[in-house]
């Protein structure tokens, strides 16, 4: 079973991804290769959106997290989905202006909002803020006071939660450079303060625990806090919050061994927690937000390389070097991030050799995988596909070497278009004066 | 004393870098900012020149490693001062040429080039080509002889050494992704081979053992064990070399815990061993190479960033957060990397608190250094410079969080000018389709 139900191989052992022939594809847009599945990425917005619905109502709402894969074509297609933005600068900004999206359903988050941030996103219409810190709160009161206007924001809190994950993207602990810890007084010190500005309209509070979680309690346990929080602030200032932001952190299946979870399952039971707090608390309903952004984009990817040499190292092991690597995917280089690798061409039967899959920076950390079987016979030439790609790759991406960024190519029933061009070596010096 | 004698205060306490006030910069030029000192990339440049002339005569040659920062003008910095190039992928190749560069006296290197690296550089008429691996070889024999041509090239040989470096950039060792081991046979076997080839031109060897080496040991070791294949090499194949390229990795301090290395003198100790095994062995004396690329550019980079949160957070630590990260700097989120941090302003005697200076970027890992002590009294729009950052910080910035890159102001004579412009966000969709 392929780790994802959008790759497949045809009758001749060909790889295919969204139905379409991965060689094909290489042939016709050249590697390194970003494939994006548009099916999918709509399937996994309506997945998650239709349960936001299903178990709150008209009035849940989801947001795209755009830091995920934020281009033009991917911003718009969150946005005919219906899904609201998570923008986190201008060029997210700019971007989804672009795209053409409801900037009014935009979110704008970030740990560190500068002044032309925040000019740039009233200009733009931005709906919310979502504040991180006093120094923010007062920059925006400022600013609001400034255009004689009332800008609606969210806190971010943190709610204290280990979500058991990796330490890199454990956003939701006391020590974290996002956000006002409930446990000690911050968030509530923040609320009074955010409430006594008079050009800032609060909203309600945020929170995002985490990545890559798998445990439905991480979802109820936040939501759980997060209430007590809010019922706790109703008694304590009288004000109730309109919206509750949970921000993303849905796991997703890189290999076999990861758990695939029920996205579905885990909006109900956070729901299910919600309803009974709210209704034993008194406390009205608020409109409930998720932030997706690994899950919308994630299994949607693919990436596809051309192996440039293969080297048996006597009694060490074999590399085989593809003609990308950190550059466009600097996930394992950061995180040690796990993938899946696959050959494109695969005889059933055919003898595997175990290999460490890296890429032609010249740097030693820049690996895409270790220790991936791959068929013996890999050679110059070939070609090789890296799954679930779509998110925090693309985005990630730099110039490093001075290798040019891969095109994203997306594919839609059965069919292909560029949404992203390959960056040329012209690109690459376009800024140099 | 400040990590590099290029930076100084002035009579009330601000910060200057080559002379220049980091505040006037960061004013004309907007934060964040990458500050260049061109004085000092001359003076790096001759330090290491003028010791390979002295010791090698002029025979010896030093390529500048572009990947440490590659952009026109830096590129035309190193051509003027007589270095040659390490060139990686066809958009250093571009960028050399733009910037006029000799290509005769370009060395490409890599481990996975592919056959538009190959026919790029051989239209550009790089001068060697750093041979990695037989498939590099026998792809490039396959181009000469398609064109007609000899194509000079040397062997990238793995000495076995471990430099006592990080991990991550230890690129000696046998188990390695690079070049072809003494140890295991296939060095010479892959001498041999390139020997065969009729299109190849066999000028010499090659070899890298790390980045970031103190120990003068290793530098001498090294060529002691290269000579040594070498003669080995003539004994069992009659070939004498020309050309021993002997990398880069010179040690660049970031923190005064670091030592301060006296390159000039490194390169006499491995002159004099390099003169005394090849005089023992009545071998002809190489043309020796060097390919530094940090110690050119590191202490002549400076970054500058607006302050725009500090967050105490009860108990644990204080954030201060800036208007760039791990994006213009990923060093820190890839390596732990250590850098010395300065406030702009300073006043004498004043109270420091110690915090963790973390970036901008939607992740918890976007820390630009743990720990260190700033002024007390440091707030939102307060300026922070972090040293010693002209290599692989420009070179390997993302536009993660859809930030543009920084621009790059070059420092000369107490002028500054714009080397590579910022990067807004209208370039930032500018691949989007």
């Amino acid at each position: 079973m392929f780790i994802c139900d959008n790759i497949d191989r045809d009758s001749s052992g060909g790889l295919t991804f969204a139905g379409c022939s991965v060689k094909s594809l290489a042939a016709r847009f050249g590697t390194p290769l970003y494939l994006m599945d548009e099916d999918k990425i709509r399937q996994n917005c309506r997945s998650i959106l239709g349960a936001v619905k299903k178990y709150f109502g008209d009035a849940g709402g989801v947001l795209y997290a755009g830091k995920a894969a934020s281009f033009t074509r991917m911003i718009a297609i969150a946005a005919e989905e219906g899904l609201g933005l998570d923008v986190v600068s201008s060029g997210e900004i700019y971007t989804a202006l672009k795209a053409g999206a409801d900037m009014g359903n935009a979110f704008f988050h970030g740990n560190c909002k500068t002044d032309r941030d925040i000019a740039c996103a009233m200009d733009s219409g931005v709906g919310y803020f979502v504040v991180d810190c006093e120094d923010e709160l007062y920059a925006l009161e400022e600013e609001a006071k400034r255009r004689d206007t009332v800008q609606k924001i969210l806190l971010r809190i943190t709610p204290g939660i280990d979500p058991h994950t990796f330490k890199a993207v454990a956003t939701g602990v006391v020590d974290s450079k996002f956000g006002c810890a409930i446990q000690t007084g911050a968030a509530l010190d923040m609320t009074e303060k955010a409430l006594s500005c008079p050009h800032l309209s609060l909203e309600g509070f945020h929170c995002h625990v985490g990545s890559q979680i798998f445990l439905r309690e991480v979802f109820t346990d936040t939501a759980a806090i997060m209430i007590g929080f809010m019922i706790s602030v109703r008694e304590k200032t009288g004000y109730a919050a309109r919206i509750l932001d949970l921000g993303g952190g849905f796991g997703v299946r890189y290999v076999q061994d990861d758990p695939d979870i029920d996205i579905p399952s885990f909006i109900e039971a956070t729901a299910q927690k919600i309803i009974t707090l709210c209704d034993d608390g008194n406390y009205p309903l608020p409109r409930v937000m998720l932030e997706p952004g690994r899950s919308i984009v994630a299994d949607a990817g693919m990436s596809v390389y051309t192996v440039g040499a293969v080297k048996d190292i006597e009694g060490y092991r074999r590399y085989a070097a593809v003609d990308g690597g950190m550059t466009d995917n600097p996930r394992y280089a950061l995180y040690g991030s796990a993938y899946t690798v696959l050959a494109e061409k695969e005889i059933p039967g055919e003898q595997m050799t175990r290999c460490d899959l890296v890429g032609r920076c010249c740097e030693s950390g820049d690996i895409i995988q270790k220790d991936v079987p791959l068929p013996s016979s890999l050679k110059r030439w070939d070609l090789v596909a890296v799954c679930t790609t779509g998110a925090y790759n693309y985005s990630m991406a730099s110039n490093y070497n001075r290798l040019g960024r891969p095109p994203v190519v997306m594919l839609t029933g059965g069919e292909s278009y560029e949404a992203v061009r390959r960056e040329t070596d012209e690109d690459l010096t376009a800024l140099d004066l």
